[in-house]
């Protein structure tokens, strides 16, 4: 008889820990527990199921419950892990569709209970018609409000703003992004939320920014947004102001959080307890920019943190190698990738740090057709050490960005980045790479 | 009075050296003498022009003889230099236009005389509505000769040959395209040239490959193409079946070659003689993957030699890093993009190299409108050392190919490839990047 593997959460990491558990070592019994109805989907769709592009949030979904069985994984929705003693390596169980508690025990545990949205502290935020977007839930109940609602407001001009704002206005709502920082994209530097700004206002985003967002107004179903500008009037408000790990459970049993308040793993995603890993939006990653633990709670990041642990519970070799913070999102045309630090976060961290910015194209100057596209740099003065970087485009030329997170990897500085021999045709960039003129800049 | 630099021909690597040397030291004398009637032009834009989405020819320069004038860069075109004398440091020059020889004098010298395409040893290629296409005036003539054209045969499927088969198809023309071995970008492995194959054929194209080409028939104008598998009746005939670096020039001053022909450079681009420097498709490259010279006779490495020269020149720390082999271009709706070693090149270099080919997408499963995606991975056995890739794609995409040349430039492994941070977002990734799906194909 195999090792009992039990899973809690079963999104993205923990969906992928299962999988890749079972794969590699098919005498593991593996057992998933996820409180919510669904596992295993692409919670970074939820945005085109809202526009309508995706038709459907069963699209999303990559392995059904009954896929995940014939595989031989048991998948367990609506069940929600309350209780681990990891002394007994016991847990306690609630079945939210029977309404009943029961126990079960582990020899790997793998903790993948994700993050949730942080709530500002202003009145009015649990009323009717006020929404966050993290999961599938919360996506059934957006898509059937959108069927009456004629404007709605945004709270948090980050990915979820963005990505929401293009969403609601093809829908054809009015839409009211309202950000307390002076741009969207606030963790980014101002230029790249300069571009995003106009690209918004472009397609009809009413873009609010340096705004103190003081209560949602209305009795029992929210009808106004009350603000330090203004009041803005809306049918419905999405809060996407941050959101933050679900750490209680690992907490409550023990598991050690890291610098950053998701918990603490290392290279093979073990936690400070023996068998227990951790996977996804719930733990941390090695910065390879900072060399220390970060916290990116992005899709790809969870994947491979369950696939590195699901390989190391069976018994395979495999390390997860950290993160550069590279993400790439889309805002109506605009591409906008980044990786690395920022100006402001370079500083931030005491780095002697200088940026260029420079404007070039996606193609030949003399290519019909060829769009802007912009390069950031982000370096140390004197050893020219790259610390982080943007690509902002039209399209998927945004992608260069990843041979910048390859140098950001491996410490590379802005004479590695010359170094390279990058792609050229005149359909694709100008005979000088962008991120090659924005590299001579520095000199 | 300052230095007097001689630049011998003014396309890309010339142009470029020039602009350069006389922007970093303005006190620098800098003559251009180029055999031709254009200087400083994208030769890489010449098939955009021939199928009309470029409207004019004159679009593709980046330079006119008046601008770099104004830059106190003095261009001669039609300007012909057939002797120099490095021990007198002077050089010969004809004037095409005025039909007379002069003597000039230099400091420092840059031999940018380029490549010219090679004729196959058959019968015919002397004919009129026969045609290479290398240069403005090749482009001009073709324009013309497609005036009255309904059908063009092409010989060579490397990246002319087939961004000239798209031009001739979007001009109207029947395109038979004809190829020596068994695939179209034959330099590659085979399951590229199948893309490619089916992409042509999808779009009219017909692609004879395996075939023999043994004369032109005509008298006095081409009518038909004479192969081993029938003939081809045809109004022109486009030959690009490969180049060669124009050395001459150097080899009778006794600049030294290198193995692969081209002239032998240092990383400052300078040749074995004292103050004489070469530049672009003349002049080899320092090949990261071999560790040795390679001849990559591509416009954005001609620039990159130039600039490197022109800077040396004026007296300022520079180097040529080398190449990685990155090459891309689009063929109809399909950009392939290759950089290193294919497997067969580097089983040819002794290599115990394996090879992985995987389909993915260039957007997540869900995501409407995500297309195929194709990536290879060659790598050495046992090492695990990656030798080179190609990423196939339906759009800018392809450019993930730059973060696997970042790799080769430092002899990456898979490893370092499985630890890149890509950038991931449904419109423009699966959760797994394509590079990382095929990574992870080799374990």
């Amino acid at each position: 008889m195999g090792k009992r593997v039990v899973v809690v959460g079963g999104v993205a990491g923990g969906a992928s820990a299962a999988a890749k558990a079972k794969r590699e070592n098919p005498e593991l019994e593996v057992v998933v527990y996820e409180k919510s109805g669904w596992v295993s989907y692409g919670a970074c769709g939820l945005p085109y199921v809202l526009s309508g592009e995706i038709p459907r949030l069963e699209k999303l979904v990559a392995r059904t419950p009954e896929e995940f069985r014939k595989q031989g994984v048991m998948v367990h929705t609506r069940h929600e892990v309350v209780d681990i003693d990891p002394s007994l390596k016991t847990l306690t169980v609630f079945d939210h569709t029977e309404g009943r508690t029961f126990q079960d025990r582990y020899d790997h545990l793998v903790l993948a209970t994700g993050a949730r949205p942080t709530i500002p502290p202003i009145p009015g935020t649990e009323q009717a018609g006020v929404f966050t977007l993290r999961n599938m839930e919360d996506g059934e109940a957006l898509l059937k409000a959108l069927e009456g609602a004629r404007r709605a407001a945004i709270l948090g001009a980050g990915y979820i703003g963005l990505e929401v704002a293009e969403a609601f206005r093809k829908r054809g709502l009015e839409v009211t992004l309202l950000e307390a920082r002076d741009r969207p994209l606030p963790h980014w530097d101002p230029e790249v939320g300069a571009l995003l700004k106009e690209e918004l206002e472009r397609h009809g985003v009413e873009v609010w920014t340096g705004v103190r967002v003081t209560a949602l107004r209305g009795s029992g179903r929210v009808e106004a947004v009350e603000t330090s500008e203004g009041v803005v009037p809306t049918d419905l408000v999405l809060i996407a102001t941050g959101i933050r790990p679900n750490v209680e459970l690992a907490q409550a049993m023990g598991v050690a959080l890291g610098p950053t308040g998701a918990i603490a793993t290392d290279e093979r995603m073990r936690t400070n307890l023996e068998e227990v890993y951790a996977a996804g939006d719930v733990a941390e990653s090695f910065y390879q920019v900072l060399k220390r633990p970060y916290w990116l709670p992005l899709g790809d990041v969870a994947n491979k943190h369950g696939r590195t642990a699901g390989a190391v519970i069976a018994g395979k070799e495999a390390r997860f190698h950290g993160v550069a913070g590279t993400a790439i999102f889309k805002a109506f045309g605009l591409a906008v990738a980044t990786t690395g630090l920022s100006l402001e976060a370079a500083l931030k961290e005491g780095y002697a740090a200088k940026k260029v910015f420079i404007k070039s194209r996606d193609g030949a100057h003399y290519y019909p057709g060829s769009q802007p596209l912009f390069v950031e740099l982000v370096y140390e003065e004197g050893t020219e050490r790259l610390l982080g970087g943007a690509v902002v485009a039209f399209d998927h030329g945004a992608l260069r960005i990843d041979a910048l997170a390859a140098l950001l990897s491996r410490g590379g500085t802005v004479e590695d980045l010359l170094a390279l021999d990058l792609a050229y045709a005149p359909p694709f960039s100008p005979v000088w790479d962008p991120l090659l003129i924005a590299a001579q800049e520095v000199r």
